[in-house]
């Protein structure tokens, strides 16, 4: 549904565009050099904080502190410390240790509360986090805050992105503006172990933490959770949202589904921007599956076929391949019949009743090469339940730059 | 186990091998010119026959055809038709017809009875099969079958394969030879739509229906169902077996082990020719999962790691890079404790206790450089189920193998 309808206007802002937030990036030396590469995200007073975490059971040091800090605190938080270069993930308890540091570290600097400051970081996996250059970018990002904030937190996350990743967007609730925005970071869990799918969201909208996380649960799941590069779950994948109440407070069910629309569309352009920054990615392929039994059945085999190694080359090749389509459609496990099924390649159908429709070839290889994303629709007609997967080409500068180095 | 000290000898033969099959190829003209792409194998009287088929909700006309026929059998046959070139996938009714008339062609050609002809086909998926040539090629067969039998059949069911795949051995049961042996086609599930794997395994052993079938489940299991190139799995995926009872017969439960340890020698030996034989593929990986809660747990482990796009182009790139390896761990679904996972790259420890070992990253890179097939060995330490999965590196060439054309 276009923005304007639900009455949403996107700004040109990020992570700061709602009321209440300050965020700064400084350089650490961590494993870059003369870029940021620590960064704080900060509320002026206390914030509803929800996070979806990954569900890899490798799960990194700073995800197994905030899990304990969020069930502590009921939900609430002030801070987010962030580092890139260093995922401290596969690091054991020295790593936790190290965690909970950084944590401390930011916590004193900013003459905060125990169990106020989360933590999150990005990069290589197994080696143990470097804690003098971590506290010289804590320290530097403290001093940036309290000159005001600067603009390098979204650039202090990155890795191997080539570009910066932020959206926001204002709406009215009640005659009175509230504001979502955020940044994010993840060159599509494709780099060499840059554990990896970062997103921070802030709002000013007041809302109370149990129902900003069952919000947010249910925004990733239709965003981020369906974009996939390769597949592979990291160690670090963390969605964060912090909610300041600075601006108007949600309690009609009527604002709280607006509210939960403006949060995903916010979920969706970040998420989009990491699957448009993939390594190696030319293309963004949108799967679109209709008719399925139950919500979960068209995730499944959206899923499979936006993961299809076979359909991502042939994409790539601008080939329009329906059977590799089908073939991943006949593996996901979702239930269907195969007498049933109609596909689209962006308005062109090229498959009825399970077989090839009547179309000609040219036209297909037209669709597909003028259309970015391209758009694949299948049709199953087993019921009303639909899904929408987003994945990327496969190209030989993927297999280039996750073979040939190591960041 | 090696061979011999289960008193087995590899010998240099194919799906011939055991009394009482003959084989024939012949060219058709149905997608490919001047080479054979029909093939008949045929047994001299009625053979046990099992057969495991794919999984894929599109299962190809063949497949479907195959398993009312054997159902309708009971497990009995004589021969088995095989056209390369069009995979006879997504075609709907007439795609059936077409099936039973490959059957019915050779039934009446070669004099047998009805419902003791298997069909097979593997290519294109969504075209028509072209009986003309179909019915060219079934005629030239049964003419060399006539005089004999020919050398043809594993040419004659390939598709973008470079190397013919063969494999037989013999062994002793109650003083007598038996031989198993066979032959098969996948250049890795990764070919455009060359919907995919086919495996025709033949033995004089004597043996039930319902055993063959049984054993031969156990055997694709551990073998043909543990390899992958990039993890689609095809409409047309078939592992035949046909037991013609020329030898010995199987009676005593140790025979019976020692025909299931042969038999699944044979459909592994078959299995790894296709994953060396995979497009792009320069490096085969072994992936052996110890010490798992249960073989179900075993064999998610050693798949996620497997097929991990990050496992796969860091082993093209010669990079020792464990983390990618316990990240796929950690999202494969299988349970363990990440504080007592521990990994080897060929013999040389890398992970201990779930974080880095102590060792010298130029050791690493030398241990993977030297080796093909790659050994990667996880051990979980919580139970004492193994599982062994071989898959292929990820390169350039695969890229564009399945992106450039279809074949």
């Amino acid at each position: 549904m276009p923005l304007d309808t639900l009455g949403m206007t996107s700004i040109h802002d990020g992570p700061t565009a709602a009321q209440g937030f300050r965020a700064a990036g400084a350089a650490g030396g961590i494993r870059y050099e003369g870029r940021p590469d620590v960064g704080i995200l900060l509320c002026d007073g206390p914030a509803s904080a929800g996070a979806v975490f990954t569900q890899n059971r490798f799960a990194a040091a700073p995800v197994i502190v905030d899990r304990e800090t969020l069930r502590k605190s009921g939900g609430v938080a002030r801070a987010v410390v962030v580092n890139a270069g260093n995922a401290n993930a596969c690091t054991g308890d020295g790593g936790l240790l190290d965690a909970r540091e950084m944590a401390t570290l930011t916590t004193e600097a900013l003459g905060l509360g125990a169990g106020e400051v989360l933590v999150a970081s990005t990069g290589v996996v197994g080696d143990a986090l470097p804690m003098d250059a971590v506290r010289r970018g804590i320290g530097g990002a403290v001093e940036e805050l309290e000159r005001g904030g600067n603009s390098e937190f979204p650039s202090a996350i990155l890795t191997t992105d080539t570009v910066r990743k932020e959206y926001a967007l204002e709406f009215d609730v009640g005659g009175e503006t509230v504001r979502i925005g955020g940044c994010c970071k993840g060159a599509g869990m494709i780099s060499p172990n840059m554990a990896t799918m970062l997103a921070f969201v802030t709002t000013d909208a007041g809302i109370a933490p149990s129902i900003l996380e069952t919000t947010l649960r249910t925004a990733v799941g239709r965003t981020f959770n369906c974009i996939s590069i390769d597949g592979d779950q990291s160690t670090n994948d963390t969605v964060f949202a912090l909610a300041s109440g600075r601006a108007a407070t949600i309690t009609t069910e009527h604002d709280l589904a607006v509210f939960g629309l403006a949060l995903e569309s916010v979920c969706r352009e970040l998420a989009l921007q990491i699957v448009r920054d993939g390594e190696g990615t030319t293309r963004v392929i949108e799967v679109r599956v209709r008719g399925a039994k139950d919500d979960a059945d068209a995730r499944l085999a959206a899923r499979a076929i936006g993961e299809s190694l076979l359909v991502k080359t042939a994409v790539y090749g601008n080939d329009p391949n329906w059977g590799r389509v089908l073939v991943a459609l006949g593996y996901s496990g979702a239930d269907f019949d195969p007498g049933r099924v109609a596909m689209w390649i962006e308005d062109l159908q090229v498959v009825r009743g399970g077989i090839r429709a009547d179309y000609a070839e040219g036209d297909a290889e037209t669709r597909l090469r003028d259309a970015s994303p391209v758009r694949l629709t299948v049709g199953l007609d087993v019921g009303d339940a639909d899904a929408t997967f987003w994945s990327s080409d496969l190209t030989e500068a993927y297999v280039r730059e996750n073979s040939v180095y190591r960041t």
